[in-house]
Parts: C-alpha cells; structure tokens; sequence
C-alpha cells in the first residue's frame, strides 16, 4: 500500500474547475477490492456524497445529479474517499447494498476482452 | 464475482468511435486489487495494450500514445482487459514493474480525503 497524505474536504472540493466540471469516480468494493464501476462526480455530487456517506454522482446521460440505489434500493455507503496525484480522479471505497450494475451484476466490468 | 461476458478485440476496439475519441481505463493490481491509477485510452493505445500486454496509454498532457515505464521502468503488464457495461470505460488487471505512480508511491490515489 501506499503512504496516504491527507488533504481536506474544501481540497478536494476545489479540483473542480466550476460548477459544471466533471471528474471520474473510481467505485471499489470496501471488502471484495472488485472495481464496481467507473462514474462521474461534479463538485455538488461529491459535498453531498462527503456529507451524507450515499454515493452520489453525476448522470452524463440525464445531466442531473443521481444518489446511486434511489430507485434501485442499491444504496453505496463510502466508507473512504482519496484522490490521485494529478488531482483529476477519485477512488471511492464503499458498501455495497445489493448490485452495482443496473443489469443484474455486482460490477459494471462483466464484459472481458478476449 | 460477477458472471462474465465474452466480448471481441473488434468489440472492444469499434467502443471508440474515431480515432481521436478518449475512454477511461481503471488499472487495478492483479494481486492484491490494489486500484493503481486511472488512465485514458484511444483505440491505438488499446490496439497496442492487446497486441504486446504492455500497458500502453494516451496522455493527454503531452497528447501522444504513452508505454507505461518506457522512461521509468516501472512497466505494467497487462493480465486481463474488461470492459464495463455501457461499454465507455475499461479495466485492467496487470502484474506492476516497481510503482504506478510518478511520485514514486506504489498507487496514485495516494491522498486521502478527510
């Protein structure tokens, strides 16, 4: 593992350029370390997700903010939050209640290249 | 786990619609799930990464085709591709030469949110 620096929630906040800005979110399962998905975070779905634990990120395709599980009941608890080197991606680590995917799998990733 | 898909290098390579277009791709150690960084790919990049196993990338800073540990040597192999399901973003399973990271930590999500 590697050595952690702590940076703080207005940090992290401030990667986002303005409003608009996304970032992608790298979604990994607390217990298992199976990469779940690959989501999209603007600075409000991160301060609410920092705030409330839900995993909430920003839909590309209804352009509105999502809180993962809503309708699904799927929830994501993050249990940790850490940020690259670059500062332009997140790694959330979390619980997840039921699927990931919204066909049915635990994780996004059930396609391999052969 | 999930139940996993079989999908073709054509597959993979026809998710990029031009030459130009950039897909995330989520590089997490084989051994121990450890989420290493997260990179962009066009299709050459993936072209190559399938063609030779090196972990082979589009940076975006210097907008060229990037083999991971060319300069370093911390070169990354890669053991398995998969792609998720709205087929916009990879994941690779790769054995790391050295670290990932060009601040010399194993992974680049090295900084820890608050």
């Amino acid at each position: 593992m590697s050595a952690i620096a702590k940076i703080s929630q207005a940090e992290a906040l401030a990667a986002f350029s303005d409003e608009q800005a996304l970032l992608p979110v790298v979604v990994q399962d607390e217990a298992s370390k199976e990469v779940l998905m690959l989501a999209y975070l603007n600075r409000e779905a991160l301060r609410l997700t920092l705030e409330t634990s839900r995993g909430t990120y920003f839909s590309r395709s209804r352009n509105e903010i999502w809180v993962k599980g809503e309708s699904s009941g799927h929830r994501q608890w993050v249990r940790s939050v850490a940020f690259d080197c670059d500062r332009d991606a997140f790694l959330f680590l979390i619980h997840q209640e039921g699927v990931a995917c919204h066909t049915g799998e635990r994780s996004c990733f059930h396609n391999s290249v052969l």
